[in-house]
C-alpha cells in the first residue's frame, strides 16, 4: 500500500460524559478511515500509534464539567490521552518519516495530530519505547517532579506513598529512596506489597485493604510520624495521614484516585492538623514542570542504565483492550503502570 | 500594704475538659492568696495582670487531648493565656519593677511567672497597653506573618479573608490593603460587615450568615475567583472556597473556628481542586515566626502613628466577666478583639 493510500483506522470513541463509576461501554470500537498522508501545506504529523498510556486523570476528561482546567472528552471522538508514536509524515519541519515521539495522541491505530507542540521525539531508544508512557513520560515525571519540587525532601525522612506501586507511585519510593529517605508505600493487594519491598525497595509495604483501622495502621508504620506524604488516593487515607504527620510535614496532592468515581466526595475531617503541625498541602500537575524534562531524563535514563531503578508495566495487547484496562485502574486490577499495545513498532 | 504582704487574688480557674461547646461553668472564679514577692534566690517574675486575651485557640487547651502539639490547661489551674502585666517584684536580670510587659500569664490578679522567656518587654507606651494583646502582640504578629510569609501576596491579587473582624481578620484586610490587593471579608453580623468597609477599609464585605449559598456569594463578589484565602473558619466556608480558587492561588490556614466545638468535624469535599488548580494549603502557627516580631512592631506602630491601621477592641471590665467573653468568640458575640481588663494600669 502507497503512503497516500486510505486505510482502516479502529479507534475507540467516547461514547458520553459519565456519572459514577465509568464502564467499558462509555467508550466503543469503531472502525474509519485515514489517509496516511497530510495534507499540501499542513503542519500537522500523521502518527501511527504504538502505545497507549492509561492514567487516572482521564477519568476526569469524562466529567460533563471536569474540575480545575482540563476539558472534557468530545463524545462521539476518540479518547485523547499519552501516547509512544511513529511519524508517517509531516508537515512540520521538527519531524520527520521514522521519528519516534511521545506526547498527547488519540486512542486509534493512526493520528493526525495538528498539536504537534504536545510531541516530544524521543532521544533515546536503548530502553522499551513503552517507557515513555511512564517512566521516561508523564508519570515519570510527575513523580520527579512532585517529590523534589513539591515535597521539599529531606535525606532521612519519613516518605509515605499511596498507591505506591502505580505509574508514579513506584517511582516517587525509589526517588526517594535515592535520596536517603526511609520510604513505606501502601497498595491494595499483597502481590504489589510484595513488588514495593522485593522489587522498589520500600522499606516497609502493606496492603490497605487489609487494615480495618487505618490510622492504626500509619501509627504503627510510621512510629516518629511521617514527614512527607505523596498523596495518590485521597479520602479516608487522607484523614488517617493528616493525624499521622510530623510538625512541618509536607502533603503532595498529585490525585485522589479513590474520589473521581464517586458522586459526593469524601468529606475530610481532619484538616485541622494542618494548623497544630504546620503542615503544607500543595497540589500540582505536572505540566507547570515540563521545564524539567530534560535534566529529568538525562538522570532518569542515567539510573535505568545503572540498574538504579525499577520500572513495572502491566500490558495488555490491543487498542480493543484498551477500555478495560483504563477501568482497570479505578479497581486497582493493574500491577505497575499500566500500557496498551496498540502495535510494535 | 507592704510588698511582701499577702494579699487576696482572685482567679479564673479551668474546672474540667471540655466536650462539645464550652460554657462559663467550665471555668470558675475563684480567690486565693498571693505574697507579693518574688522568693529568694528565686529567677520568676511577680506580675499585676491588667488585660488578658480571648483567644480561639484556648479552646484546643481544653481539650483533654489538644490537636497537635500544645499542652492541655489542667483543671483546678487557672487559664493560661496572653496578656499585659505589669512588674512588681522581679527576682529576673531583665526585669524590674515597673517594667511593662507582654506574653504568657494566667487569668487572675497576680502571677508569679517563671517562664519569663514568655514575656517581652514592652517598647511603645504611646499606644493604649490593651494592644499588645491583639493589634501588637501575638494576633498582630500572626496577621502579618501569615499574610506576608504564608500567602505569598502579590500586589493586585484577589484576597478573602473570613472572621475578617476578629483580633487576625481586622488586621490581615489591612496589611492587604496596604500591599495594593483587592481585598474582600465575610463576618457573621451586618455591624461587623459596615466596620469590615468603613473602618478597615476592605473593598467588599458580606455577612455569611445571610448567603444560604456560600458558593454563589463567593462566585458573585470573586468573579475572578480567589488568589489568597486566609481561613479562619474552616467547614462549609472552606469548601465553597475551594471550588473559587485561581489557578495557583494560596490558603493560609490559621484557625477553624466553626470546628473547635464539634464532636465530629464537617467533611471537607472539594480538596480534589487542590490538584486540578495547584493550590498550596499551608497551616502555620505564630510561634514559628517569633524572630519577626521586632520588624512586625516597627512597622506596625508606625502604621499606628500614621494613621494607616485601625483596630477595634470589645473591651469588658473586671476578671469575673472573662469566661462569658471567652465563650462569645464562638457564638460571635465580639466585635473586634475580644479583651478583658482586670485593672487599669
Amino acid at each position: 500500500m502507497g503512503e497516500g493510500d486510505e486505510v482502516s483506522n479502529k479507534q475507540i470513541i467516547f461514547r458520553d460524559f459519565v456519572t459514577g463509576f465509568p464502564k467499558e461501554s462509555d467508550m466503543i470500537l469503531s472502525c474509519s478511515k485515514i489517509r496516511l498522508k497530510v495534507g499540501e501545506g499542513s503542519k500537522s504529523v500523521l502518527v501511527k500509534n504504538l502505545y497507549l498510556s492509561c492514567d487516572p486523570y482521564l477519568r476526569g476528561r469524562m466529567n460533563r464539567n471536569p474540575p480545575g482546567h482540563i476539558p472534557s472528552f468530545t463524545p462521539g471522538s476518540p479518547i485523547i490521552g499519552y501516547g509512544v508514536s511513529k511519524i508517517i509524515d509531516s508537515g512540520h519541519p521538527d519531524f520527520k518519516e521514522g521519528d519516534l515521539v511521545w506526547g498527547l495522541t488519540r486512542w486509534e491505530e493512526f493520528s493526525l495530530i495538528s498539536e504537534t507542540d504536545m510531541l516530544i521525539k524521543i532521544k533515546y531508544t536503548d530502553v522499551p519505547l513503552s517507557y515513555y508512557t511512564g517512566l521516561l513520560g508523564m508519570p515519570g515525571l510527575t513523580a520527579y517532579a512532585g517529590f523534589h519540587e513539591v515535597c521539599s525532601p529531606k535525606k532521612g525522612e519519613y516518605v509515605y506513598v499511596s498507591a505506591a506501586s502505580g505509574a508514579v507511585g513506584q517511582l516517587v519510593g525509589q526517588f526517594a529512596k535515592l535520596m536517603g529517605c526511609y520510604v513505606i508505600g501502601s497498595a491494595g493487594s499483597d502481590e504489589k506489597v510484595n513488588l514495593l519491598k522485593n522489587k522498589f525497595g520500600y522499606d516497609e509495604a502493606f496492603n490497605y485493604k487489609e487494615e480495618p483501622n487505618l490510622n492504626e495502621a500509619l501509627k504503627r508504620y510510621f512510629p516518629e510520624g511521617i514527614d512527607v506524604y505523596f498523596e495518590n488516593v485521597g479520602g479516608p487515607m487522607l484523614d488517617a495521614v493528616l493525624l499521622n504527620m510530623r510538625i512541618k510535614g509536607r502533603i503532595a496532592v498529585c490525585g485522589m484516585i479513590s474520589q473521581y468515581n464517586l458522586e459526593k466526595p469524601y468529606g475530610v475531617q481532619n484538616l485541622f492538623c494542618l494548623i497544630s503541625k504546620r503542615i503544607r498541602m500543595e497540589g500540582f500537575t505536572v505540566i507547570d514542570y515540563d521545564h524539567l524534562y530534560p535534566q529529568f531524563l538525562e538522570l532518569t535514563h542515567q539510573y535505568i542504565k545503572e540498574g538504579k531503578i525499577f520500572y513495572v508495566e502491566d500490558t495488555v495487547e490491543g487498542l480493543e483492550k484498551a477500555p478495560a484496562a483504563l477501568i482497570g485502574l479505578f479497581t486497582g486490577s493493574n500491577v505497575g503502570k499500566q500500557v496498551v499495545v496498540v502495535a510494535h513498532e
